[in-house]
């Protein structure tokens, strides 16, 4: 690595998964090499912002010959942990959960739902594609028991901060939030948060704005 | 407004959504006023962060005393657009667009979904919750009809692009995608992506990034 990936930025590691599915789609036409041009028109950024992504992380372009297509795919899955397969749990196995569980591209990119854990007795036991739905209360020693790397929380806002809370006393470092609150964690722990409704505002933002212009 | 709002980064505006909701929890514990302080804390930023985000919009603090918890979020909530209310076609009913569907804040937070478009016949004609499912077939009059503003896609990536030239094509601006997939829309449309995987590999990288401390 050329630099301490501390000092990435989170919107630069977003572009880095973007580039890494235009690259895909380039590989899969049969493409080799591409300009920092192409792939900046795919992501809607400038070249110059993609071979500043890039060279965070090291050279991989040859100038005026562009980027070796399956080359860059690579380091790219490298960079972002991705040559490896990560064990995820589910929490919270109603429509949310159920939706996350059959998401086709968890699986393609190496995440793993190892184990997926509810509240509802009716589901509790349950299999899912294989999977046996384990009740909450064993949260612990089953994320233990499955050497959990990552927890989905896909349970509901009022029971957020205790499900979370024992998620890390187990030393789960990484969260996907799907609950509208915000989650305290200690400092070692990432959380990511998909707010669907923040998601709206962010558009009712930018309406509003156009209807200022 | 104190400044042109079309320069407020996205960043902001999702900050903005944030305080709002740390807001109305200050304001149903009966709290009156809040520092820039309180708010950060609550937000995992810093309270500079916090008078810089809010002073682009104007002087809502007074030194020494702090923000009036109603009014700010009054004024939080126009500024994001949300005095109003948004009418909204949910085109896709799988599994994320019952989810969405159910999903509680969007209507407390004035997104309604007026519609609900699907290509299954097993679906089409269904109620959910007194909206009837619409053949996505009739999609450009639908969304006409029912004066939508703002149109949620939960359909698979193959269709996606099909899917949003249509919604394009009738005057619709805003736009939240769930498919895994760039999509290619005209200058003065916004499109917010919801990916999943995307999140993860978020995630993968912070754990990787940990390792390599």
């Amino acid at each position: 690595m050329a630099a301490s990936p501390q000092k990435v930025s989170e919107s630069t590691v977003r572009r880095l998964s973007l580039y890494l599915r235009f690259l895909e789609e380039f590989e899969e036409k049969g493409v080799t090499t591409v300009s920092s041009e192409e792939l900046a028109g795919r992501g809607g950024t400038t070249a110059a912002q993609v071979r500043k992504d890039l060279s965070i992380f090291g050279s991989f372009g040859k100038r005026g010959l562009g980027y070796a297509v399956p080359l860059l795919g690579r380091e790219i899955r490298r960079i972002l942990g991705l040559s490896r397969s990560w064990r995820v749990a589910l929490v919270g196995a109603g429509r949310i959960g159920a939706a996350l569980f059959e998401y086709p591209n968890f699986r393609t990119r190496g995440f793993r739902i190892v184990t997926v854990l509810d509240h509802d007795p009716k589901k509790v036991g349950r299999l899912w594609d294989g999977t046996r739905i384990r009740h909450v209360d064993t949260l612990e020693e089953t994320l233990r028991e499955t050497k959990v790397d990552i927890a989905i929380l896909a349970v509901p806002e009022e029971v957020v901060q205790d499900v979370v809370d024992r998620v890390v006393s187990v030393e789960i470092k990484a969260i996907l939030n799907f609950a509208p609150t915000q989650l305290r964690v200690p400092n070692d722990v990432v959380v990511n948060d998909v707010n669907m409704a923040m998601e709206l505002e962010a558009l009712s933002f930018a309406l509003v704005n156009r209807a200022l212009r």
